[in-house]
């Protein structure tokens, strides 16, 4: 390829061996995707880091108890919610992580190794966090509604405010899937233009 | 491709704009990739295929009946259920249809816009298949162990057999899962070998 530069530039065509060559400016939109990627990353960053203190803060206790009702709920009650919490927080810590990669593909344009790596990861971040978000609600959807066929009682009833920040917390959990599901298609898209760009 | 290198030597000109130049032997490896693509694109289908009939038809009816307790049970008395079978469904329905979009990129492995396509709309399918996998799961958690914590009777003692075709219908939806996940990494490397390769 070394040798294909060197006869493409005697010839006085485009020098399509060097590092950076976007011959229609694809070298600007790069790094504009770079930034959008930066940014998408610290607001999923903020959305699960928020979801994972509003269920884990949440908690309820009833100014009354009774040998049949329940008068305490944390989120510890239920499995489906300390999964959410974990995963909230496994996918904060690895957005955390991913930050200094993001920033090193926006000096680093050309490169194609950080943002590989920061797809496939950004892949498995989605598939928990969307894991984590999917059985949360569902708790939810059961803690509000309950089902007469199972018989399980709706308890959102009593515990209304658990309920309501329950709910609340996974705004941010599915706002982070889709900011995931958009990176990854960011990363597609500018995997594709690279392509584009060189082959054209 | 072999053609296309010994022309450009011969011709002492770089073929810029021909469409497949992968001058380490990249193209063998994308058809590779293209058949790994198609064959896990037809496991992923029967996995979802296979979910949706196993939870759809599982259905049980206790020999015996009072007022308290449910004589039969069905997917639809659970909308976690109605929505596993309806997410498998369409997954199962679009894998069907991305059968002839991975022939083309296999036949025109040059061709970018197929693969993009297919990544885009894998990562949706992921999404969505990751959600209904885990709804269901949630619900099978809950019905095998209860929760005593918010008064939620397991109900598997009675009806085991549909709770065990429910959870075994779980393998299938989990397994198409990984097969996303699969479809979308190999997509990822393809397009990041096809820039190394071009870039070279």
């Amino acid at each position: 390829m070394e040798m294909d530069q060197s006869k493409a530039k005697s010839e006085g065509e485009v020098p399509l061996g060097s590092k950076i060559r976007y011959p229609f400016g694809g070298g600007g939109a790069q790094r504009g995707l770079t930034i959008v990627d930066l940014v998408l990353r610290v607001v999923a960053l903020m959305a699960t880091l928020c979801s994972a203190i509003v269920m884990g803060t949440a908690h309820q206790t009833l100014p009354f108890s009774t040998q049949s009702t329940q008068f305490k709920a944390v989120y510890k009650d239920l499995p489906m919610f300390m999964f959410f919490v974990l995963v909230n927080s496994v996918a904060c810590g690895y957005l955390f992580l991913s930050l200094p990669l993001s920033i090193f593909q926006m000096v680093k344009v050309a490169s194609v190794t950080p943002r590989l790596t920061l797809l496939i990861f950004d892949t498995m971040a989605m598939a928990l966090e969307t894991a984590g978000a999917s059985v949360a609600a569902s708790v939810v959807y059961l803690a509000y509604q309950g089902n007469t066929v199972v018989n399980w009682a709706s308890f959102c009833s009593q515990f209304d405010s658990f309920c309501r920040r329950s709910s609340q917390s996974l705004i941010g959990s599915f706002g982070a899937v889709l900011v995931l599901v958009l990176l990854i298609t960011l990363s597609a898209i500018a995997m594709s233009r690279r392509i584009t760009n060189t082959q054209s």
